[in-house]
């Protein structure tokens, strides 16, 4: 059983993590295989992933991929039907944003192992989609580098975690006072120093959004309750995370900052794969990894976050939806980018949280953050 | 059976790592239960323990001790009879030196729990041991900060490590140049920047022997090749060793420098228990952690312990015997602190190997490694 091969459906497969699935599937083809493939507008790439991978099943938004392969050859089917299909082991949730929620609960419902790199499921729907996963016995398997790293730690272990360190780079803009950060532009922000990543997870590093919704994500799939998940500040990128156990040992995963090897560690758990195109840490050139406190003043998004977080209900699907809206604002120049997290603030104020929402009401709250987030960055500066 | 009470021995109770063994039983009184005693001479200590914990089985070496308990309270027994005793489950060798592994061996043979702080059982007789606790069913449980690092990181893999990476404080002579260590007395190589421990480890610190040791006792605990196990200075002794994967994941061990975490781990492994005692990792004190390469030129211990575990065979044996007299030559001020490192090789040099040793022949290369070093150290400084 270990040894079979891997039935994979990549949906979202011409994003970053999409791609960089496909790396890992081209490095061990004996062990994985493609059956499905879902993307959204980037047709062109897409169609030269159905040449190589020769997918049963494709989804696509966009116009139809100009593939070597006849439309016979494939099927046509939309994300949450690839990855309900019965042919599909294991569905990597490699859509950004809000929308991956449909397939990651279509893939939770039908049992599957869910290689889960899109956050925003987990944080606007965590409830629900840990109680599905059960209830269908479905695995998630955490694919963000951080979560990767705490459950790669936990592994074995008799006894959950006492307390969860997320680390976090920082960001461009990690020393930067609250002055500095009025006048940052999109290219400023969208320079990642250690992570090579889309632009919204970028924006969301650089205000530390990323972390914030790390941190719901990680109360989720562990089970930790938000007192006993810290963040700390981590320049270098080499510490993904930490586990503090009960006895005071503390374990963590490091690694070059590849999204790569979490990816690989997902699909491949529980064995681990030798994989040449890895690459590995060199302890001639690491001479010191250093730590420091996060800034909660000058990021607030953290603090936002975690609120959300704690109260719950569709809060985190404000949370999600509201900072979605507000970095398309600052991507196109619309907003500063000090008044993401602003603006973020602003919409969850005004918000009714609805208590145990269903799917229907979270859709309606996210749908209700962006308009009221639109109104309020297009209206006259009161907010 | 997980929440039973562990039925202990501890031999070498009056030392370091005896000490705070039985500060850990303190600890947690409802999961261990001292059935055995074991000390050398500090007959002194040794009541005191007795009083305290009330064994059913003492051995002492030096006049008999004076306690509150009549005679007929324990039994006088030999610590081979104490480690191999029925009403024992965990035996916990925190005898030093070569002196412990004939208790190491009754423990193994006896199909025990052996937690192992004493680490030259296992450079000395480690295919022996290692042979013996498969064949009985003992578990040998790592005691050494470095080893219970690397055996809670590898704790739920599936598959072996790729790397062992080893770290070392790089003792209290780190940058000291080859001149500088000349001067060393012994009062300063017994000043350990960053653990308390006794004064033959402490030395063995010092001059890297103690890294050398912990090299081959890692070969034989995990299986692992030499090629395949590296030392890294890392001054200040938070990760305490880390292991490398086949696909280049890293996990790391980290704590407070507290030899009580990896003694309780060994005791309440596979579990975990929380111990108010045992300090925290406070991560705003913690700025940095940094890393360097050793030094094999001004500390060759280093790589005479490589030599003599790649060799084999008696090599180990004499290893440990030459420096354990070095080190009580330096200790009583009759050779340098470089010349420990000397001594040991010319004792290796003139050493005539066996192959597949058995105890008789490990018990006379060490016999002879002692005299060796006396006869070399006694004679005029041709050596």
């Amino acid at each position: 059983m270990d040894n079979a091969v891997k039935q994979l459906a990549v949906l979202g497969s011409t994003g970053s993590i999409g791609q960089q699935t496909l790396d890992v599937v081209r490095a061990l083809p004996h062990r994985f295989h493609i059956v499905g493939l879902a993307a959204g507008e980037n047709t062109e790439l897409l169609a030269k992933q159905i040449d190589e991978f020769k997918p049963k099943f494709v989804y696509h938004q966009g116009k139809s991929p100009q593939t070597h392969l006849s439309d016979t050859e494939y099927e046509f089917l939309s994300p949450e039907d690839i990855a309900r299909h019965p042919q599909v082991d294991t569905v990597v949730i490699a859509i950004s944003g809000n929308s991956g929620l449909g397939s990651t609960l279509a893939a939770v419902k039908a049992g599957k192992n869910v290689a889960l790199a899109n956050k925003e499921s987990l944080v606007i729907a965590g409830e629900l989609i840990i109680n599905e996963a059960k209830l269908n016995k479905a695995r998630i398997l955490p694919v963000d580098s951080e979560h990767s790293a705490i459950w790669q730690c936990l592994n074995g272990e008799k006894e959950k975690a006492a307390r969860i360190i997320l680390t976090a780079s920082g960001g461009p803009f990690r020393n930067y006072s609250m002055e500095q950060l009025k006048g940052v532009t999109p290219r400023q922000a969208l320079n990642h120093p250690s992570w090579q990543m889309g632009k919204k997870v970028t924006i969301d590093s650089a205000t530390l959004m990323n972390k914030g919704l790390e941190i719901i994500e990680a109360h989720w799939l562990f089970n930790m309750p938000f007192e006993n998940i810290e963040v700390l500040v981590h320049p270098q990128s080499i510490i993904h995370s930490m586990v503090e156990f009960t006895d005071g040992s503390i374990k963590a995963q490091l690694s070059h900052p590849d999204m790569r090897l979490p990816i690989q560690y997902a699909l491949s758990y529980p064995e681990r794969l030798p994989n040449p195109n890895l690459p590995r840490l060199d302890w001639n050139q690491i001479n010191s990894l250093t730590f420091e406190q996060p800034d909660p003043d000058t990021f607030p998004c953290l603090k936002l976050a975690v609120e959300a977080g704690e109260k719950g209900g569709t809060c985190p699907a404000v949370l999600c939806a509201a900072d979605e809206a507000a970095v398309e604002l600052f991507l196109s120049q619309r907003i500063k980018f000090v008044d993401i997290a602003r603006l973020v603030e602003k919409v969850l104020e005004q918000h009714e949280s609805t208590v145990n929402p269903g799917l229907d009401e979270i859709i309606v709250a996210d749908a209700w953050a962006r308009e009221k987030a639109h109104q309020l960055a297009d209206g006259d500066s009161q907010w």
